[in-house]
Parts: structure tokens; C-alpha cells; sequence
């Protein structure tokens, strides 16, 4: 039962990903990480922890020598230092060495932060990371990013440090709201458009398996999309080319997502960002007009905004000139040249992007 | 002229160390950077900017788009997350990206400083080591060991980031103060002791040139600190075995320095350290009375503590037990077994150091 999806760094084997539709096969990665010695504390946010702490705790506290946890409150305004540092203090009270191991029980701000906080106490330890949202499963919990915001900037401090293990249970997406649940097929649609067309043929398949949360299909989707951004990110693990097509509906919908002052989700402002970034594509006559329309109506199907409004363009323009992902001064735009080919860009024009902003704030 | 260490990593080539007598030399590393379209930042302190700011900006001025810098008020209290923030603030500010450089001009604090701060930024930006003291020179610039204290606990948090380029300007060398000088040597005398008898009899045979602070023999001593330290890290970049090696007289010399409250400079404590170890290593046999006096002896030639005061044998050991370097409960100790090499130990007994504790502290 379950799938495995394994991860390679410079050819080595370095972590796996374990799909799974329950907890049962949990004991099994403790003990390939021989942790029957070791402490393991728990990060995980207030919603989260309601629902599969208790859960989690029994497992860890039968396989490993101690396990403790560490709770904060549900959402980004949680996402910098300060919940970090408080998180150090908790690691450094329990005695936690280079040997102990953190878990990331929770979505991607958990998993970001428990990351960072992994990378950076005793300079580096393990961390075992159990996405429940979707958007953690297909993205965040794949290739070691990890970061805070910091001053009203995104993931601007980070690392990269890979997880020891990534465990994916699909039937934890069942206590997501529909907002949440469906933002989770931003990230899912833009590897589809970015990598793998036939992938984006299967989820256009299967509305009605995603609709019911059938744990069959949600299996095979979140094992579709690890296998998209495994092959990306083991090409380019630290971002020097490639891995940047990941950001593909990114650098708009990053600073969507800022303006909106983080009132819309993650994936629904990359989903805005992706219509304008095929919008551009469509013009510059890479994408025909029925390519543009059929990547709008999918991501409409799966309940996903491609227009947001109370924005101006030139504000998103300003924000996104600031963002991380800029290259002595310009911007790494990521278009479509053609379903399922993404390319690297860095001569996007303001007017093109302000054109391409009026059809999603219109 | 100058004197070139190359640093390997996994068997590749990863960075130069420039060891010169002046600051000619820099503008070629700038050059081998390929700076001339990104912007450097300066990290440094107000007693060390005051000496070398300005003539370090206007090298970097003439070799890169943008020169900034950003000082700090000297001293180890201000190595914390307060002073990273601010120095973050400043590198946002003047929307530093990800090809941008950071360079740390100034003693261990700066480099661990800088160090973490190009680590996280952007999740790692590319830094140049600019060290200042004799400490820096031939320890803290090697190895890619970044971090700030944290809450009282000394590098409790950090990452391992190497630099791009270490330049060193043994020159500098003649600012410090006499304590600050000399507490150089307690690295460099570690350095002897756990690898390499015949560097510690040149350091022996050069007092004088030493106590003069002699460039030449300057340049010397520190290319010699720097291959021995070069041969440890490469064989263990990430601390997982042999490189614990470097810690010998660290486990208590911290212990020490916290204690003292930081009124002992680094060196010195891990002079009385090393004393402490050395005594154990003779208790058990695996040093002559002799070679212990030696030791002693050198310690003493180069003003360096072999006794201190004020501290409780007790204390001393309890807070080391509370150090990092611990594994499952378990004191990682360094003794060494004859002169020239060093060996790991993990079960030095508490009445062992006690019974060592009690000569330095006598």
C-alpha cells in the first residue's frame, strides 16, 4: 500500500516521500531514521494540532526516546522571528542536540518554518515534515526551501535544508475548508501547465474524484506532482536556473498575495498571477487564444479566481520589482511557450505586465 | 608575492584564502567574484571600521555597481538576531538580490555575523571574509561555522555557509591590542597540538618575530594555521566526525567564556581549556609530565591563561553539559593522545574534570 517517491540530491538518494491514506505506515519512517534514541519535537499551529497532535504524539512517543510539541497560533501573521525564536527557546529548554529532530505537523507555513528552524539551531538538524494541506503536499514539503517573513517581506530569510523524510497522509485534506482545499490546486495546475500536460489531462479527468476528496485520486494526484517537482528541483537544487519555472504564476501572484495583505490564499493569487503570466504568453504569441482560455477555465473548474479586484497594476508592478526573484534589477518572469513548456524571461515590459494585470483586475 | 590556501569542498575547488601584507591584492578577488554589476554590502564593527572602512570601501567602490556598509557596535554583545535584523533591514533596503555579496570586515563576531546573515538572506547570498584578528585569520574565516549567540547560549544558532573569498591582511594584525594579539595564539597553538608538532616547534622557535609582530613570520603562522584547519574541515565539512577534533579545549573554554560573561577573550579561555584537557590526556596516559608542562609552558610564553579564577569547578561542568557539542547526553571531549594528535572521547568522567578544573582553577 501507499507510494514512494524518492529524492535525489547530485545523484545521491537523500530523503523519501511516503503517500500514504492514514498514519499506519508512520512507525515504519521513524524507524529508518533510527530515532529510538532520539528526542523529536513537534511544531504544528493551533488549527492543525486540534485535529492530529494527539494522533501524531502517540506515534512519535512510542519511536523515539522523548517527544514534545510545540504549538502557535494558525496563520502567516505567525510566519517570522519572533515565533521562531520562541520555537529555539522550547528546542533549547528540552536539551535538544545536533541528533534530535523537529517535525513540521501542518501546512506550509509550519512546514517553512520548521524548516528554517531546522536549517539554523546548532547550525543544522533533521526534519521530518507531515504536510496536511494540499498545497504543502505538492509544493512546500519538495526541496528544502524553507524561510520567515520578515517585515512585511516574503520568505525574504530562509535556507535551503532538506527534509529527512517527507509523510504524506491524503485523508488528513478532508478537515480543509473547500477555500483552502481548492487553493491547494494552484500549485497543482501550474506543474501540469510548467512540465506535464498529460498531467493536467488526468485532473481535467477527474473533477468529480477532487470534488468528492476521493483519497485514490488525491493519491495519485499529489504523486503526480512530487514526481514534477522532483525532476525540477533535482536538475537545479538551489535555484541557479531551471527550478525557476517553478515560480510560474509567482512573481504576481506573490505580490497579489502581499496587497491583499494575505486575505486571499497562496494558491489563489498564483492562480490570478498564472492567468496574467499566460495572458502575456498569449500575446507574445507563444500560447494560442484557445491555450489561454482552457488554462482559465481550469483553473475556474477547480473554484480558483483569475480575476481579484481593489488593486491597481502599478502597485503589483512596484511589489514585484522588490520581490527576491530579481536579477541585477530585473524581474525572472516565467512564461508559457506552449502547454506545458515554461521558459525563463527577464524581459518582460511594465506595459506588458500592466496589460496583462488589466484582464485580471477588470 | 602573498601566499594562496585553496579550500576544497567534496573533492572541488570552493574558494581561495589570500593571505598578503596589504590590501594590493583585493582588487583581483573582486575581479575573480565577477562583482562589476553587483552590489556589496560591508558588515563591520566601530572599532575595526574605524581603522579599515574606508579603505576597503574604496577598493570596493571602484569594483562593484554599488559599495555599502553597515556598522555595528563592537563587541560579542552584539552578536544576536537584533543586530542580523537590522543588518537585514539595510541589505531589503538597498534591494540587495540574490547575485548581490555581503563582505565582513572585522574579527570572529563580524565573520560569524556576516556569515549567518548571507546563510539566510534570500535563503544564501555569497559572503568575502575580510578577517581582522588573529583568531578570525586562522579560524573562524575557515570552514563555513556561522552563527549568532542566542539568549545567552553561545552559537546556538546558525548554519554552515562557506564564503566565496577570504582575504587576509596580516597587516591589520597591528591594531589589536596586546590581549587581543596574543589571544590569538591560543587557535593557533590548538592547531600545533592536534595535528601538527612540527608547526608548533615553529612557532616556538619565532617568539621574537612573534612579539614583534613580524609580517613575514606572520604570513607563515598564518598559512600554516590555515592548511592544518584546511585538512580537518575537508575531510568533515559538516562536523559529523573528525573535525570535533577542533574542539579541543573548547568543551570547557566555553564554559569558561560564558562564565566570565565574555571579561576573557575566546582565546584565552581555550587556553585554560586546553590546559584542563591536557591534564586529563596526562592523567590517563596518553601525555608524559613532561609534554604537559610543555604545553603549559608555550601557553604561558605567549601570555595566554593556563589558570583562572572566580569559577566553580561545578558550574563549569554543568554548563558544558548544556553545550551543543553533546551527542545523546554524552560529552563529545577532546584529549589528546601524545603530541600532534588529538582524539575523541565520550567518557570523560565528571571527577576527571573536576580533578583538571581544580589546577586551572587553583
Amino acid at each position: 500500500m501507499g507510494r514512494l517517491v524518492n529524492i535525489h540530491y547530485d545523484n545521491k538518494p537523500l530523503y523519501n516521500i511516503n503517500i500514504e491514506q492514514d498514519f499506519s505506515g508512520f512507525p515504519a519512517v521513524f524507524e529508518s531514521l533510527c530515532l529510538e534514541n532520539r528526542k523529536l519535537c513537534i511544531l504544528t499551529d493551533s488549527t492543525v494540532g486540534s485535529y492530529y497532535l494527539d494522533n501524531v504524539m502517540d506515534i512519535a512517543k512510542e519511536y523515539t526516546s522523548k517527544a514534545v510539541s510545540y504549538t502557535f497560533e494558525a496563520g502567516e501573521k505567525s510566519k517570522n522571528l519572533d515565533t521562531i525564536e520562541d520555537f529555539y527557546e522550547k528546542l533549547i529548554k528540552e536539551h535538544f542536540d545536533r541528533n534530535d529532530v523537529i517535525a513540521a505537523l501542518g501546512g506550509g507555513v509550519t512546514g517553512d518554518m520548521a524548516g528554517f528552524a531546522a536549517a539554523t539551531y546548532l547550525r543544522g538538524i533533521r526534519v521530518i515534515q507531515i504536510p496536511s494541506s494540499l498545497v504543502a503536499m505538492v509544493d512546500s514539503s519538495i526541496g528544502g526551501k524553507t524561510g520567515v517573513d520578515f517585515r512585511g517581506y516574503k520568505n525574504m530569510i530562509g535556507a535551503f535544508h532538506q527534509p529527512s523524510a517527507v509523510y504524506i497522509n491524503v485523508s488528513m485534506l478532508s478537515t480543509l475548508t473547500d477555500q483552502q482545499y481548492y487553493s491547494g490546486f494552484g500549485e497543482i495546475v501550474k506543474h501540469g501547465l510548467i512540465r506535464d500536460i498529460k498531467y493536467l489531462d488526468y485532473i481535467k479527468d477527474n473533477y468529480n474524484g477532487i470534488n468528492l476528496r476521493d483519497l485514490s485520486v488525491l493519491e495519485e494526484i499529489v504523486e503526480g506532482s512530487c514526481n514534477i517537482k522532483r525532476a525540477v528541483v533535482e536538475n537545479d537544487p538551489e535555484e541557479k536556473g531551471e527550478r525557476a519555472v517553478l515560480n510560474f504564476g509567482h512573481t504576481l501572484g506573490h505580490a497579489i498575495e502581499k496587497l491583499k495583505d494575505f486575505s486571499m490564499l497562496h494558491g489563489e493569487c498564483v492562480s490570478a498571477g498564472m492567468a496574467a503570466a499566460s495572458y502575456i504568453s498569449m500575446k507574445r504569441g507563444m500560447l494560442s487564444q484557445a491555450e489561454y482560455n482552457s488554462i482559465c477555465q481550469v483553473l475556474k473548474d477547480l473554484k480558483l479566481p483569475v480575476k481579484t479586484d481593489g488593486l491597481k497594476a502599478e502597485d503589483i508592478i512596484n511589489i514585484s520589482k522588490s520581490d527576491k526573484k530579481m536579477d541585477a534589477g530585473k524581474i525572472k518572469f516565467i512564461l508559457l511557450n506552449g502547454m506545458g513548456n515554461a521558459v525563463i524571461c527577464n524581459d518582460v515590459t511594465d506595459s506588458e505586465m500592466c496589460e496583462a494585470l488589466d484582464t485580471v483586475l477588470g
